[in-house]
């Protein structure tokens, strides 16, 4: 099995794991429900010990290579300095799963991972200066450039909560957060709020304001320009070439991507315009990200 | 002379230029007149020219081991994709000046110089992730991560460009820009628009203010608003330790700093605080890196 890893991305909710070779191909996967030993709280142990099960699963009882897993929070360098999903506050799990398994494991951020898989297999491979930009739940971006992560000690890439001026308060105490208009959630909670109707998900808003709904099509505008204006300043900050849009919101594919982009041209001036592509590799961004991650920690 | 490298630092008005050693140490300095063939305009054949006498001058005659020279604008690997004092788009002035020396040249960008200098040498040295805010007539930030410059191709670091909220048009034909209302330019000439009254540059301002002159308090006030509001988006989106301060307008010291700290320190939420430093390097800060750089291209 020294020619496989096992590559876990690890949500809130759901686990998405597989088995990957050395040219990052899914050789097998699983899915399974985070574990929860109350809500909001799972321990060290406790995953380490469901990880350990799926991998014994798709590496069919031998070791592989390494292990590679991503979850959401303040992630870096094995050390999850905290991680609201699990009420983890700096914990060492990449070194807690590494004793447990006698595997090399390499333990760091969904959201980087995903970056990191878009601009080396998908959406922006050969760019060496790309940002990835998921946006479901909440909305983070993961800046490559010169061919590295920026990483700020995990605490890079928030900006879900760079202020756009709309004037909303966001969860974090400051107003005007890009995610509290510009995210999946937001769409679906900004038009129940608007109209008093319960959706499914941001899908059905997106469908509803094509069909002429003018409380949907407000709304959605709304959540592209929170976007593009987001997206102005990390275009004025790091300048990528490439931006890289996916995540929940971005399964509508061009019919969204094409005016967040229209719209972030109209506001840029003399900064260098990036090209905005749809992500590739879709849910499993993270997964394959991590499958990397797992063969640097290999050697 | 191969213990031995030219830097310079050629602004729009002015040249410094310094004799350094291995370890930095200015042994000698010269300033001069930046060459003008006509406002805005200089060729690269006349710069390089300016340029070569200054190195003689400084080297005695025999050849430094290397020449570092850096400019504002775009400027990247050698290369001025757009230096406005000059009236250059695209000019290779590396190898231009390399050609006509003979000596291994590095050409940079100022700020992004002055950041590299202030993160080995000066307030931030020891850090890896140093964010260093040079504010003077315009605003731009240079930004190392992880010990490595985020370079952007060269476009990185237009934070006098975030929009933070305050409405006022910008010449780059936005609104609500840093710079509009936080440079120290922009003080001098938003007191003389309130007031009717001419000032020599913001220190007067700055002074004003502490004497009790209401309207000098109002325009303080909003530049340290707009300041720490750009740096509230740097600390979102690249999370530094250290933010370093400099340039003209903190040439007033902690007078200034501690207010721009104290009130980033109010509007940072889950964000990574940073340490905010005065800049140590004062006005040789992107002639030392100009150094720095020469010595990298000495090999």
């Amino acid at each position: 099995m020294t020619t496989r890893v096992v590559a876990l991305d690890i949500g809130g909710t759901a686990i998405k794991a597989a088995l990957l070779d050395r040219d990052l191909r899914v050789l097998d996967t699983r899915r399974a429900a985070t574990l929860h030993e109350a809500p909001g709280v799972t321990s060290a142990d406790a995953l380490a010990g469901q990880v350990e099960g799926l991998v014994a699963d798709l590496a069919g009882g031998s070791k592989p290579a390494a292990i590679g897993v991503v979850v959401p929070g303040i992630v870096h360098r094995g050390v999850a300095h905290y991680a609201a999903n699990f009420g983890w506050r700096e914990v060492p799990f990449g070194a807690i799963l590494a004793d447990r398994t006698g595997v090399p494991v390499a333990f760091d951020h969904d959201v980087r991972a995903g970056g990191l898989a878009e601009a080396r297999l998908g959406a922006a491979r050969g760019c060496a200066n790309v940002a990835f930009m998921p946006v479901g739940t909440g909305i983070a971006v993961a800046m490559m450039m010169d061919g590295r992560l920026v990483v700020g000690g995990g605490y890079a890439g928030e900006i879900g909560h760079v202020d756009v001026g709309h004037g909303v308060t966001c969860a974090c105490g400051n107003t005007g957060c890009v995610e509290t208009v510009g995210s999946a959630a937001a769409i679906a909670r900004r038009y129940t709020e608007r109209t008093g109707r319960q959706v499914a998900g941001s899908r059905e808003v997106l469908t509803a304001a094509d069909g002429g709904d003018r409380d949907a099509a407000v709304v959605v505008d709304e959540a592209i320009d929170a976007l593009a204006k987001g997206l102005r300043v990390l275009v004025t900050l790091v300048a990528p070439e490439v931006v890289v849009v996916g995540g929940g919101l971005f399964a509508a594919g061009e019919a969204l991507a094409a005016p967040v982009r229209e719209r972030l041209d109209g506001l840029l001036r003399f900064q260098r315009r990036p090209e905005v592509r749809l992500a590739e590799l879709g849910e499993m961004a993270s997964c394959l990200g991590a499958g990397l991650l797992a063969w640097e920690a290999a050697g």
